[in-house]
């Protein structure tokens, strides 16, 4: 059977993946007199004096909605709230799996960009975290810029942030196998949409100074015709040779590359125009900007993708699990730029300096240690938030 | 220790009620593969193609929100969303009990009757149904009433309906042991809330005739003044007699009262002033309108209460799982009225003709055939619905 026909018969047997249970034992009429009336008015009347117990007496502080509107889903684009729901299952079971994290899939019913902001802050009171997901650009940054300033638990867009802390790691260590240090290196990033701009902006924060980011029309650069307020923004941040053109002239010369874009738009001779011990990956689902083999051919030192059958699979599975959970413990009101770096360095640190080599620069999604490690450095990056 | 330390001791152990769990395995690569990406992409797309698949391929199918703003919480009146939590966590668990449905919380940031049903609209694609909770009289109608009509999966405010289920069932069975019919019967009910209208409701369709509903300003009558919508709704179905003035007129000659109000209302030379084998359900919480002891020694033939610690308490946990779980099997898109006396019937045939006694009118809390036999009777009303 193949992996899709089993996906399918998998799914229809769990029939959902998702289960909502019990924590207290409800066996006998006092089970029902202290789990439910009379006894639940007592932290009902805490909760209502302090806010803050909610925190003691209830979930709110382990659990995290997993919301979507379903405009931008996996390789899949616009299918909907509801159809993107198995996608919203799935990372909620992940964050259990992986963070502890009691993770609710939140399928919305409208793309309307103020409409989802109010439901969210609609329905925030009982979650401890916001993951937004899967939500097309340039409305996630609006949407999650005003969830940002109106809660006060931590709002977090793991197709930005998760992947740019990952690939941020991946490059960290490939850095090291290349012989060269962040802030010299020249970084082209095809795709401007949610994971180009975040992977960009994070660059930019551990002080990276060259970055040409490419959308549909080619290089982006400071005076574009047509631009939205996001790439206007990159505009002024990125690009400073003032590169124009398509992505073929973007690459020339550049350290790393990072497809967040369509597959298999990177050819062969694009690779040999690029620095040598050139770093690249290639993260288009399922088909890849350019295959590993074929990067390596042509003289990339690094490649990776967003597939689990090649080395080097950027998953976001290793950032959002330990993300959330150390937020959670420390109870942080938001997920900071120095909590995203640190978290990122507390990756990289995975691969132990002997362990590392082209084909192991990240941690695999399985390895234990990745969540707890992540959880403990967004608890040192918040002491002095 | 008493139940309140008790129940505050126990909430803080349990750290909320509860958990969301997997369904699926995540031990290896190819689970990863399987359960979310790239084998995820499959039952998304079957649900764009065909909605209706979200009932095969995700929880949709037995997933129940419980969603409050916290305006009438229990006895404890309007604490908020967030300090309702520990209730709407506690129905939610019940939900699993005793109706193995997943339920989950959802605590509302607002109050405005508008938004309320917007927010329910925009986050309604993942639930199978909509248990509506402890949301104040009059909004209450009006939230449910826009939500039936624009959702196409149950909608349900159990504190209108559950109750009124269950205090229909038990009125059934106190009728065979008074000797009298529906139809024939006075009714007396004090309390013109969500509860109190829902009651009144529920039994009009069965075919009591003679109805009085008291409000704080005294008994209801078509013409009084001041009166909101549903209170003039109702003063044209109810008080054909035109009686005017307290609950100490309105009872005289009851064959049944109804509390729903407020404790101690009731006084013994009321009680005296009804019909001979006289029915007292008195549900306020904790304090009931009049104390069965006293009821009893001033004529009551049956008396219930809302309370676990007395005879006859009317639970809404007797109705809501069972209710969820049979619309819920066969995909009724509402629950119907009929569905709701059968409900009714259902329960009430639990208690055979040789239990009935004045102090078991109702099944128990624990009874486990109660859920599947009113799932049934769901079933069985629906088939002409």
């Amino acid at each position: 059977m193949d992996y899709k026909d089993l996906a399918l018969k998998m799914h229809k047997e769990w029939h959902g993946k998702i289960e909502v249970v019990s924590r207290a034992p409800l066996n006998t009429k006092d089970d029902l007199s202290t789990a439910y009336t009379p006894g639940v008015a007592q932290p009902c009347l805490e909760i209502a004096a302090d806010p803050e117990k909610a925190y003691t007496y209830t979930r709110k502080g382990n659990l995290v909605a997993v919301i979507s509107d379903g405009s931008a889903v996996l390789g899949l684009g616009n299918i909907g709230g509801l159809a993107g729901m198995p996608v919203m299952e799935g990372k909620s079971i992940l964050f259990k799996r992986f963070g502890g994290v009691d993770a609710f899939p939140i399928c919305l019913d409208t793309q309307d960009t103020d409409e989802i902001i109010k439901t969210i802050i609609n329905i925030a009171p009982c979650f401890g975290g916001i993951n937004l997901e899967d939500i097309s650009a340039p409305r996630c940054f609006e949407i999650e810029r005003a969830l940002i300033e109106k809660l006060d638990i931590p709002v977090f867009h793991d197709d930005q942030h998760g992947t740019a802390i990952v690939v941020l790691a991946a490059i960290i260590n490939s850095l090291k196998l290349a012989g060269k240090k962040l802030e010299d290196i020249s970084v082209c990033i095809s795709g401007a949409g949610a994971a180009g701009s975040a992977i960009c902006r994070l660059l930019l924060s551990v002080g990276v100074k060259d970055i040409i980011i490419c959308g549909s029309k080619g290089a982006v650069y400071d005076g574009m015709e047509g631009m939205d307020s996001n790439k206007q923004e990159l505009s002024k941040l990125t690009n400073k040779r003032k590169i124009k053109g398509p992505l073929s002239e973007a690459i020339k010369g550049a350290d790393v590359f990072i497809g967040v874009s369509k597959g298999g738009i990177v050819t062969g001779e694009m690779i040999e125009s690029m620095a040598a011990n050139s770093i690249v990956f290639a993260m288009a689902n399922p088909v890849p900007e350019i295959f590993p083999e074929e990067a390596k051919k042509h003289g990339a030192l690094v490649v990776g993708t967003g597939r689990s059958d090649y080395p080097n699979q950027v998953n976001n599975v290793l950032a959002f699990p330990g993300i959330f959970r150390g937020a959670l413990d420390i109870r942080a009101k938001r997920i900071t730029e120095k909590m995203k770096i640190g978290a990122a360095y507390a990756l990289a640190g995975l691969v132990s300096d002997s362990e590392l080599n082209v084909d192991y620069v990240l941690p695999k999604a399985f390895d234990e240690r990745v969540a707890p490690a992540i959880a403990k450095s967004i608890m040192q990056c918040s002491e002095d938030r």
